[in-house]
């Protein structure tokens, strides 16, 4: 038995509701989330190494600096300047306002944040930004995403951003959990979550809005869970590939780093 | 230490001679051809049990299916009738001549050859034709290859086929192994790999003189061997996921197929 098998949410012949669709949506992510998955849990409760931390912080910065590339992607093919504006702030998170944290009250964005992490893990900056020591799953896994975001219609592009509904609860989960059982790891190397508490929310609000207003007909609203789901498959995939190659059985793939 | 850690084949200031790209190219092959995988050996020394097998060749069915894609995409590329000519005979030895296996002298191609070695292990053919329960790291290795193809240099597009310099020796070992060990399978369910035996050393071969020719200068060179490179990453991360998900630790992603 599947334990994990999808319910069928939506009936061909009588869409949901805008509450009905955004509880199958939460349903997806109660059982699809990578808040379930066995790494999350070990990198939480403090049972991983330095150099299984390291391999974390390193593919997930794959995923990071992808992510505005993904954002313009969709912020392109958005209709109107208000809804483009509105796109904007996710780019703007990510890639800062200019060069010095702080600088002219400045601030250089998510993936300079996530640069300073892999920096206080010990590892060097510009092998961490050449990614070439990253799992080639999850460079896939991450690809995956900007195609699909490119490719798909612009509501289910819209609707694969909706993981952010789920994250401020890994986010406390992994802050609190990695700040009690990592000496290694201190308030200023996370700096990046704490931004993310209140940026992730912001942004799924507004794409929550829109799926719910703009997925009406059952076909949309089935293609709008799927898409939920390619994106949960698709940060799943990432630890997944982690934990075979840094936990169980532990078999790096060729080339990728070795802790 | 990374001992799959490669070599400096070329250097920007004198290119290769054809030869020693070749030369660079098999040594590719020998230290990451997915014949290394812990997953192969376990394949053909006997030791999976049915579902694993199954797991193996559902999964591996979604990769066949998206060869002609792949293939379509290359050639539409091609600059000559000759050049299309040659390429076309990939799709037309993956989709065959007609339906019926036989049927007018015909063939009917190697995905439905994959298709009856699937069905030989009882699987239905519906539910492995709608690839539902294939894992997620497998689609996206196998649509990162598709997208590779369709976006990178024609000359890097023809090098990542060159894994099949190196395929007869995986199918002889696959083939043999898998008779001799698992009495789930016969000749007839593995005919599929008959056919490549022959189908691959063509094809590599004129991959292999194509790339010889137009690699001439370093640069072109490196990405070649790139393009091999990450060929072969396709390949191994796809028993990387089957391994984690139904070997060890044995982690099946939610909605993957549960044997």
């Amino acid at each position: 038995m599947n334990t994990f098998e999808l319910p069928q949410y939506v009936s061909a012949d009588r869409p949901l509701g805008p509450d009905g669709l955004e509880e199958a949506l939460r349903d997806i992510g109660a059982r699809r989330y990578h808040i379930l998955h066995p790494f999350h849990r070990l990198l939480h409760d403090g049972a991983l190494n330095k150099g299984q931390v390291q391999a974390w912080a390193l593919n997930r910065y794959c995923y990071q600096a992808h992510i505005p590339k993904k954002d313009a992607l969709l912020m392109a093919r958005l209709p109107s300047v208000g809804l483009r504006r509105e796109w904007r702030r996710r780019i703007v998170d990510h890639d800062g306002e200019d060069e010095g944290e702080g600088a002219r009250g400045g601030d250089d964005g998510g993936i300079e944040r996530w640069l300073r992490l892999t920096t206080g893990l010990g590892l060097d900056r510009d092998y961490v930004r050449d990614m070439v020591g990253i799992l080639p799953a999850t460079r896939f896994a991450v690809e995956a995403y900007v195609h699909f975001v490119a490719e798909k219609p612009l509501l289910e592009a819209i609707a694969s951003s909706l993981t952010e509904l789920f994250s401020p609860k890994i986010i406390s989960e992994r802050v609190s959990g990695m700040l009690a059982n990592y000496d290694f790891v201190d308030a200023e190397t996370l700096a990046y979550f704490n931004k993310r508490l209140t940026q992730a929310p912001r942004d799924s609000d507004f794409a929550l809005n829109y799926v719910r207003e703009h997925a009406v007909r059952p076909d949309q609203q089935q293609a709008v869970l799927d898409a939920l789901t390619f994106k949960c498959n698709v940060l799943w995939a990432q630890l997944d590939a982690l934990h075979s190659a840094y936990v169980a059985p532990g078999l790096i793939p060729p080339g990728a780093y070795q802790p």
